[in-house]
């Protein structure tokens, strides 16, 4: 639905530029410039009321004078006159409009954001979409609608690929492009969305990802407002086999500040745009670099098998640093099965290292058949995933195509892929000519393939759980007032939600304190109970460890005073077992603005703040996918028992957390979950909540 | 003394080449080749008893027939032959020699060690020093003495400048002198060691760092058997205003079995090399482009005074980007006092934004002279003290020229580092020419800028520290046997030392352990002595919180027992008061075989492998540099005080930390330390030792 009302968009029969100038160099006069320079081969027309024709194009003075209602519509006119610009549209049927005027809900003017409403307003009413206002504008470079004022497209010839670039920023939806031809790739579709006023740029990257001929989607954003949308992002890229990196800034509070006076982004908590990426299966770029730096791997539609690594050098230096990069990038670097190690010998010359890294010093100058030779000897074993052939030094002696080709018909024919590093001289130029990925320097290489299979394994992983129900932000669920539950309350709620609550007793006196002692047999922790007051300690409401009679009728007397002088509503008394764990975890929950519940899990203890070591989970998800979470913990080695330890209960704690995320999604009047410390025992032996705060929105 | 016994490496009088070849492009013909190539002025002499010239050059039959004794002489001859013209150069009192021919101590044949060993003795004997062998060769770009066979050196037209490159790979001596070129870059030496049979990879830097107009050294070094030479370089270093980079591989277990293999480099323990670099200001690279990535930051010897970080773009998507960016690598992304902002607002058009960072959208189009009215007022209010200048996208309209000459004179005359992002067409090329650093995209600037700010922190601090006693690896050094003290000896060693050990008594009978309880005066924990038992709770040895003397009695006999069972020798018993810290912290030494003393302060616990949170230290330190070094530990905040806890006493545990590595300076017996746990407690109530392990070489 969403894609097919984007297609005017993207693959329109006729374009109107509204406002189009005669200067090819201005802003107003760029698009019909490019949709001429790159052969878009529908009928264009400027709307100049004040010129006979533009850029040797006829000029109609309306849209109403045009011999057919455009598909699409750009609008170029400057400030006010772009609303009534966009209304015209809406109202002759003009099927997709991109308003690339600015001045509108960027600004800080309230007026600004007034106008931009009555845009989107006469748009929705007309079943008009519209991009914008405030984009760079749209580009396809497959049918040559160039509607974009980027001046990128002017310095650089553009060429079609399986890739699209999607970005609410002007500049990021033309940089990677830039970045992309200098690496021979070409791109089909440049979007900016700018204000994302009607048109986000979540649902303009569904319509990208839906083009069968992609493979590839890089994604710019400041801010993400649909959660909904990154969900069908995700759904339709899998379904669509393309990879999606997306670079989201606005991560430290400097830039989402930056960012909020930039594209007006509302603040993501980082961590969970991070979980929620991790969660679809969409790769995270950490700068521009990273955003394009993988694109050649991808593009080959490689799935690698495993991670075992090889790289085969001429200079023993960057072996030994692609080493270190290969094991510190998570790869493996395997040791060849004594087989395969002999024929690699019987191969290379005595000074060469057959061992991984295979170090062919200068042998290959004097053979230049080297490496075509031992490259089938590894794959026949079976010995490795993943290669990597460094060529660090270019010169006279070494037969580059002829390598390149012995690399490209091997890739081909096992499937397997071999990346090579170097930048010296037609390195680059002559192994991707035989369509062979190449990087600058070893790091760079083996980031790539490390990326290319994590990222497939978060794919996979992403395509094994259901759909996240995500919903569009909602301003209104922010404002909503919480209320804490007592802590007995809070338990009960756990408890009924299946969770293991420690065995304990709500008392309304010093005697029912007494009984209950009695009936739990040993010490127990006494805790007074209010509502008004979470942080028990700092009222002296908690004991430890009693177990006589006198002194629990003392404690209770206690606490029913220091509750009293605090001024704070008195519920009684819990006397729970004693339980003793082996570690103090947690487990908690929030609802995120944009992403619904978001379920924690890590170290509990007092210092969870200060030195937090905790995962981010978001629902639906699996006990399976909470021991994963576990396993990237700092204590995950505790957890699974070091110094001869037994292994503590993961599975137990995992089946918690899971609970924790059903209650979430059942219960909508739960704000917040906080439990800690959740005391983890033996394996077999289970968890046990002992202290629980639950918030509820206020009625 | 060394330095001036490599002048004839590096600015020799005349070159004599052993075994030169006519063929410029064969590993015996390049070093003549590129000597005249380079434009060397002094005497060359082949020496090839087969030819009455090579290469246009009158050759001679031997050393012994040249009309004066060379100052420097390059060894080409292949295998042994090798070894008879070093003992001939050693003979005739040539002073330098590089010895290229391979096939010695990098070989797996136990032979080829002696060869070289042969060659040693002989240039040692003589006062000959010998570079290599198995090295590329040594090149100096400045006076054209370029005595190496480097492929890189043919394809690429190198320029001398103030940049040394001194790697024990030969590859490595030529990647970076191509890279640099890239960027515009000269370099003055291209010094490769090989196996560093004499002269050390470190003993050449040295030399290089020497030179008054080198302002950067990089080195690539496997492996670093001579720490004394490493103090040695800083110093010379620090002294002449060079700043040192430096890439160490072998950093993970792969890498040191590549490195063994190739360099046959002995294995560093990664994290010592880590501290040992940071101790003496070392800047240490993890990668190839990052040896290189900040080099014309160093040579526009700036010293930032401060964090604070300005980004100026025209586009809002890498401002923000920056922003996220700045504060990820420390920097201060300011925001400037209201007086700027309203100087800056009257000179901005309304649309951009005098906000940090300054949007000046597509402002600069229509005022090409923005950039230089806005620098000088960010300076002239000392608002921040780097700088950045976005250039994502370059076109018609951009007076890059004119940016260009504002930036570079703005730097010039406040003397604050001002770099630019940018990569399309012209702008690397035009800011370059300006002696304006410009790096492809805004992480790469930011990062470079990042490190040269940290860069001279580290100096700074490594020049206010006295010089490591380092020393030369000592094989026989590591061979000592340990031997452990039992605890009540470990505890006096360090109380003598003058360290907070808990108050104690070493008992050896019941009735005396009972004495000690009451002479203490409270709970007190008890355990088992012997040095054959360091583990004491796995025989049941430990016993806490004992205050009656019947339990006091019992433990006695229980752990006399518990040792005789174990077959261990029993030292007693130790009667200890009962310490509560706030926190149990350790402290730990050993020796390192290169670097001598190491000192470990951190989190302490039975989890200190499993989750380590440990600073390294290499004494002497202060107790400045150990507050330092907590200040980086994950527990930085905790020993602070958060959640209104008061602070723990951090100095008192500075104070034990230096004792401890005085100790370690001042008895060389001692193997290492391991005090586990040291209680901390709030501020002014010091640090307790209850449990440490002494071991000591054997005699």
């Amino acid at each position: 639905m969403t894609i097919e009302s984007l297609k005017p968009f993207l693959t329109p029969r006729s374009v109107a530029i509204l406002g189009a100038s005669q200067d090819p160099n201005k802003v107003g006069g760029r698009p019909l410039h490019y949709l001429q320079r790159y052969g878009f081969k529908g009928p264009v027309y400027p709307i100049n009321p004040g010129r006979p024709e533009v850029q040797g194009l006829k000029s109609y003075k309306s849209l109403d004078d045009l011999p057919e209602v455009p598909e699409l519509a750009v609008c170029v006119v400057a400030g006010d006159q772009a609303v009534t610009a966009v209304e015209d549209a809406a109202r002759v049927g003009v099927k997709g409009l991109i308003c690339i005027t600015s001045g509108f809900g960027e600004t800080s003017d309230p007026e600004g954001a007034v106008k931009q409403k009555r845009m989107v307003d006469a748009a929705r009413a007309a079943g008009m979409r519209m991009v914008g206002p405030n984009t760079q504008g749209l580009a396809n470079f497959a049918n040559g609608c160039v509607a974009s004022f980027s001046t990128m497209f002017t310095t650089l010839k553009c060429m079609d690929g399986p890739i699209a670039v999607v970005s609410q920023s002007g500049a990021m939806s033309s940089i990677p492009i830039g970045l992309l031809a200098e690496k021979g790739l070409g791109v089909r579709y440049s979007l900016a969305t700018g204000n994302d006023a009607d048109v986000s740029v979540l649902e303009m990257a569904c319509a990208a990802a839906a083009d069968p001929d992609m493979k590839l989607l890089l994604l710019y954003l400041e801010g993400m407002p649909h959660a909904d949308k990154l969900a069908d992002l995700a759904e339709i890229a899998h379904k669509n086999n393309v990879m999606v990196v997306a670079l989201k800034s606005g991560r430290t509070a400097a830039g989402a500040r930056a960012a909020a006076s930039h594209t007006g982004a509302l603040a993501n908590e980082d961590r969970v745009v991070d979980a929620a990426l991790k969660r679809v299966g969409i790769w995270r770029a950490p700068n521009i670099a990273g955003l394009v730096s993988a694109a050649e791997v991808y593009l080959k539609g490689w799935k690698p098998k495993g991670r075992r690594f090889v790289t085969i050098s001429g200079s023993g230096a960057t072996g030994v640093m692609s080493a270190d990069h290969a094991t510190e990038a998570g790869l493996e670097v395997v040791s060849f099965p004594p087989d395969t190690r002999k024929k690699l010998d019987q191969i290379l010359p005595s000074f060469a290292s057959a061992a991984n890294p295979i170090d062919l010093t200068a042998a290959l100058l004097t053979n230049n058949s080297l490496l075509g030779q031992i490259l089938p000897v590894i794959a026949d074993a079976d010995a490795a995933d993943l290669f990597k052939v460094d060529m660090p030094v270019a010169g006279p002696g070494y037969d580059m195509p002829g390598f390149a080709a012995d690399i490209a018909g091997f890739s081909k024919a096992t499937g397997r892929p071999v990346v090579v590093a170097g930048w010296q001289g037609d390195i680059p130029g002559t192994f991707r000519a035989a369509g062979v990925p190449v990087f600058p320097l070893e790091a760079e290489a083996i980031a790539a393939l490390a990326q290319l299979v994590a990222h497939h394994e978060l794919v996979d992983r992403a395509k094994a759980r259901p759909r996240p129900h995500w919903q569009p932000f909602d301003a209104a669920a922010t404002a909503k007032r919480e209320v804490a539950l007592n802590e007995a309350e809070s338990l009960s709620t756990l408890a009924r939600a299946g969770l293991p609550v420690v065995p304990h007793h709500l008392c309304r006196s010093a005697a029912e304190a007494a009984t209950a002692w009695r009936n739990l047999g040993g010490p127990v922790a006494v805790k007074g109970c209010s509502a008004d007051l979470p942080h028990k300690s700092e009222y002296g409401l908690v004991k430890l460890g009693l177990d006589d009679e006198d002194r629990i009728s003392e404690a209770y007397r206690e606490m029913e005073q220091a509750v009293a002088k605090a001024g704070a509503r008195f519920d009684g008394v819990i006397v729970a077992r004693m339980v003793k764990g082996r570690r103090e975890m947690l487990i908690g929950a929030h609802r995120d603005p944009f992403f619904g519940p978001v379920i924690a899990v890590g170290e509990g203890g007092k210092y969870v703040e200060a030195m937090p070591d905790v995962a981010l989970l978001l629902p639906p998800f699996s006990t399976d996918d909470v021991l994963a979470a576990l396993d990237g913990l700092r204590c995950a080695a505790v957890l699974k028992g070091v110094r001869g330890e037994p292994p503590m209960d993961t599975a137990a704690f995992a089946d918690a957390a899971v609970r924790v995320a059903d209650l979430m999604l059942r219960d909508p009047g739960i704000a917040s979950l906080d439990m800690n410390p959740v005391m983890i025992g033996d394996a077999g032996r289970g968890v046990a909540l002992v202290d629980a705060v639950v918030m509820r929105y206020e009625d």
